[in-house]
């Protein structure tokens, strides 16, 4: 087998239908976009909807599929929801009942796919800018918590927002802004800089998800919206059914990180 | 009565409530952001913010409510959408059948609203910058041209994009497109510079609505995605009912214009 690492995101795609990849897709497809994905029956479609709409730093929108719909039009050709994300969590009433790498015989004809962004996209973006990026540095997953900022509620969906850390050194901070606020369709700007207590977080070395990573001297510690909020506020919510990726393996898009800054 | 001119959003939206007022609100409320009105029976507004997440450009979001709602939670403090925005426009079957200065007898609880961005905000912005905006300067309404650029299509809303043409000279287009694209949820950067034809747009002498302005020698076209969008979808998709605000009586909200930048 080449090197999945230098293969591109349709090869990847393939890979993934065959059951030949169900691992953690970071590093994969560098350049391009990786996906949330969070598929919910029609009936609460329009609140899941609505939520992202009200709440877009955690909940960037990138695509919708129409009800029923399993192949993506804009985000990646030939690309079938229900094979190519290497595992997914399902969800009934809130509880995670399993984790499956396929959803094929679980699909139903008032499906509605959401498919949103990524941090990964702008965690290369600092990269490109020597901005270190501790948990990669590491080999770790990005440390995760459940912050005191609410989201504005919509129907049943409501929570408050999870937000990844990242440590950046204080002469760097300005610039980290700066990359991330290009790239609003993937989190984008900081939610918050600094003080963690300020916004509900007690120990930085105890995350709600992911791990602890290294805080160096005189190093700020900044908080940006996570993708892992829809998923906490779907176990809240308690639909019939929810199904999301696994946390970190996502959806590969076609789609350059590129393509998704504003400016 | 004092001047309009000098009134807060709220001081504006109380005269209008009362009826005092059903004129265009260019002008009013300066540096408050106005917003276009979208209101759909619940069995479309799945599709219609479907199809406003499609199509961010024409059709920016900044608040939807809750079937039956009409006070607004984000936008503006004690509103009312059915009688505070001077004129609305009512279309059945794709037709408009009337205008009238309040819909409170119309309304039922399973209408959604929807708020969408209006250009006045990033033309406040362009004046700020000395970037001419000619049909201001000349007192007429915005010249927009149906394009040949696609909308892409959500159920049964689709048509081609609505764009409004700004003139400017030269060597200020560079920073007329920096200064729009700080503005996301008001329609943004352009979607064309320059040649009419390369959209669809024969005579530029000729808008679809509004009216035509001075072209002064070497000024460049500049196309924005413009908030009438919507409405022409709406036309043609021809859902049972649609009310809109008439166009150029917006509502007017507490947001400051500065507050819809995203940079």
């Amino acid at each position: 087998m080449k090197d999945i690492t230098q293969l591109s995101p349709r090869e990847i795609r393939l890979l993934i239908r065959k059951g030949k990849w169900d691992k953690p897709t970071s590093g994969l497809g560098m350049g391009y976009a990786q996906a949330n994905l969070v598929i919910l029956p029609e009936k609460y479609a329009f609140n899941f909807l609505l939520f992202c709409q009200r709440n877009p730093k955690p909940c960037p929108l990138i695509e919708v599929l129409e009800p029923g719909r399993f192949k993506t039009e804009f985000m990646a050709f030939d690309a079938d929801i229900r094979t190519d994300i290497p595992r997914y969590n399902i969800y009934r009433k809130g509880h995670l009942e399993e984790t499956v790498k396929g959803i094929k015989k679980l699909w139903k004809l008032d499906f509605v796919t959401f498919l949103l962004g990524c941090s990964f996209s702008f965690e290369e973006a600092l990269l490109r800018a020597k901005i270190p990026v501790r948990h990669i540095e590491e080999n770790k997953n990005v440390p995760m918590y459940i912050s005191s900022i609410p989201c504005k509620r919509a129907g049943l969906f409501h929570g408050p927002m999870v937000v990844s850390m990242r440590p950046i050194p204080p002469d760097k901070v300005t610039r980290a802004i700066q990359i991330t606020s290009r790239y609003v369709s993937v989190h984008g700007a900081p939610v918050h800089i600094g003080d963690p207590s300020k916004i509900g977080i007690r120990d930085l070395n105890k995350p709600d998800f992911g791990d602890p990573v290294t805080i160096r001297k005189d190093e700020v510690p900044v908080f940006w919206a996570c993708g892992v909020t829809p998923q906490a506020v779907v176990m809240k919510a308690k639909p019939d059914l929810c199904i999301t990726h696994t946390p970190g393996h996502m959806f590969i898009s076609d789609l350059l990180n590129e393509e998704l800054a504003n400016l």
